[in-house]
């Protein structure tokens, strides 16, 4: 499937991930913003769930980076509609770039529409682009303090996805400290343990995704 | 050891950064801007290093994070002048922290001091915080598609350790794209292949790190 490359436009995000959501609503698509560190899994975990999910439903990506289409192309390789937004240095996704790209997709052809926004624990949690959910991904081998360390990105999400968990044998991560301090920042906020090598918790987490996709497009 | 925490004010990087490179050089004191996502290992990297060049050199470090004092916990559990920089949020270290920092530290009585940066592969690579050397860890769970990702964090450093090298045996990670792509941004620039929990290869980052310092200090 052909891949489009469009270039972030660097303006406020006030009022336009309102414009956003509106226009989402309108067409009856659920977008979900997929954020964490850089190689936390985030392509691989989209990539999981539209497997188990585009039966249910149809599914765009918005693949966020800096530069280049290396995940827009795996994307399309499953034949999905993909979009590659790139940055150009600019370390989050405004919602000023969601607008500016939504006119690429039939929208009236989808359900759902994932933004994997740019490999960063930091900046991206700020910036509200008019989804529907958050999810965040922490990958084991990061380390157990991250939540600690960058709390907002916890704080502000739907969900915690913590991935790679087949890699808990060969690091030091204590799961129950994650899950005390995710607690501490967002109490009830559900949290899934996961690996796209084994298939670990991926049916539960595509469960969750549907019940929350279905409430929004109710 | 007593840890300082101050925290960043947001201002204009321009000019600081050479009054700080100044002073460094008026107190002979070699600044170390270690930069990587979060996780990658930055802070055993230092630890690790600091092990090694405490012989040679006297010691001190910033430890910057969005919140807390982890990291600067376990730099003055080893008896190292450590002052904990928080940025309350903002995703890097700007030159304007450093130059108020640093009277935090006696500099006649230092040689060294390592600034472990923001974990953020995007951000701190725009901003030079006067540092005489750049330190880029990636670690080996992030996947080898980093530098074509995030190119700047590759181009403008002065050394890429790959960390956590024990895990390449599972791990989906090709060493020769990496080096590659780190040759394609950054032409003639080392790499060092590392483990903090074998050892590997820190002897020579060590070395490397001393000639430096030692041509910094002359």
């Amino acid at each position: 499937m052909e891949i489009k490359v469009l270039h972030q436009v660097m303006e406020w995000n006030d009022d336009v991930s309102a414009q956003v959501r509106e226009t989402l609503q309108d067409h009856k698509v659920c977008l979900i913003n997929v954020m964490g560190s850089p190689g936390a899994g985030k392509t691989s975990l989209i990539t999981a769930l539209i497997g188990r999910l585009r039966q249910q439903f149809a599914i765009g990506v918005i693949e966020g980076d800096i530069t280049g289409q290396i995940d827009a192309e795996k994307i399309a390789a499953l034949n999905i509609p993909a979009v590659q937004l790139n940055t150009d240095g600019a370390c989050h996704i405004e919602a000023m770039s969601i607008q500016h790209i939504l006119p690429q997709f039939d929208l009236d052809a989808l359900d759902v529409l994932f933004v994997e926004n740019i490999g960063n624990l930091v900046c991206p949690a700020e910036f509200d682009i008019g989804e529907n959910f958050r999810l965040t991904v922490l990958s084991i081998p990061e380390g157990d303090d991250k939540v600690a360390k960058y709390p907002l990105m916890f704080t502000d999400t739907d969900c915690l996805a913590l991935t790679k968990c087949d890699m808990l044998p060969y690091f030091d991560f204590d799961l129950d400290r994650v899950a005390a301090d995710y607690r501490g920042v967002n109490p009830g906020g559900p949290l899934f343990r996961l690996s796209t090598r084994t298939g670990e918790g991926l049916d539960e987490l595509a469960g969750h995704l549907a019940g929350r996709i279905r409430a929004a497009l109710a």
